[in-house]
This record gives structure tokens, sequence and C-alpha cells, in this order.
């Protein structure tokens, strides 16, 4: 399966998450795999990338189709959160980014 | 040093640069920091945010002012790019998105 997400037309909306996790797990995988399987069932979910290092630095950039995409994912993903109250137990810190992707291009075969 | 970003007031671009690394090293190490320090000396630079896994998938979103500053660095990080004939050694496959960043949060303190 690959690990990048589609490309579809411009424009549509990413979300960058970037986020420093604490060392012990507590649950966080199950709770991650959760939260990735809820987007994917969303609507205007067009798709994720992640990734994480050894550090423990995180980003994890998920794309959705337009504003109304956004506001249900925002109130779904933080009644999640709020249940599990992840915020404090999993992350030292997190910024959270909302942007509208314009253009894009992908490779190495060229531009 | 912090690993993330400053979070400048709203609007200012992201390049979101996601990468699979080919296994060798091949001089890449050097490439990336070269490629850092030459960003951050360029007019409109706001900060970068990077981390790769274990499995080679690395997700990079440098951050910018305006569209100057892109067209700029876009013109500088492809010079390299192709000095170095990068593209075809280190990747297995990227993608590269522009997209203004509309509104941002931090936490875990709250929203």
């Amino acid at each position: 399966m690959s690990r990048f997400a589609p490309l579809p037309e411009p424009p549509y909306y990413a979300v960058i998450f970037t986020a420093q996790r604490k060392g012990a797990d507590a649950g966080y995988g199950a709770m991650a795999d959760k939260m990735a399987e809820l987007a994917a069932s969303q609507p205007g979910y067009l798709g994720v990338e992640t990734t994480r290092d050894e550090g423990g630095l995180g980003i994890t950039v998920s794309y959705w189709q337009d504003e109304a995409a956004l506001k249900n994912w925002k109130q779904v993903s933080e009644h999640l959160f709020a249940q599990k109250m992840g915020r404090e137990k999993w992350y030292d810190h997190y910024t959270l980014r909302v942007a509208k992707v314009e253009r894009h291009y992908d490779g190495p075969e060229g531009r």
C-alpha cells in the first residue's frame, strides 16, 4: 500500500499536524489507528501521509476536499480527542495548520 | 533548538515535501544539510519542520512569507537540485505541494 496520498485537482485542503510525542506509549498506537480509520471514513477525505522519527517528532498531513469536510472532521476528531484526553497525555507539544493546496508536483520523473 | 517552526500571523505559505528515500546515502545527508542552510538564508523564509522514519519516508514542511519568497526558493532549490542530479539518485518517489496557510493552533495547552 502506498504511503503517498493521491494528487487530486487543486484546490483542496491540507491539515498539517506536527507533534512531539512523550516517551511512553500509553495507548497511543491504538488511538492513532482509530483516528486514521475514522478519518478515512469521513466525507471529503482525500488521503493522509504520516511519518515519525526515533526522536518522537511526527508529521501527519491529511487532505480534504473542501471547507465542509474540514469542519466535519474538526468536530469528529475533537470529540474523540476530548474523550480520550490525549493531548496532555501523548504530546509535549503540537501545532496544527490548515492550508489550501494551490498546486503540486511529483517525481522524480520530472515536473 | 526547537524542531517546531514559528507560528507567524496567517496567511503564509507551506511547501509540503513528502519523499521516499532509496536505501543508500549517496551523499544525501550533506545535500540535505546544504539545502536547509540555503533555505534559511533566503528572503521570506519562516521556518521548517522535518522528520523521517526507519522505512525512509520523510515529510519536510517549509514555511514562506509570500509568493515572491516561494518563487525565489523554487529557482534557487531547483538550480541546486539539478546541479546535484539528486532526484533520481535519492528518491523513489516524492510529491511537493504548495499551500496557503489560513489558520493554525498549538497545544496541548488548548486552542
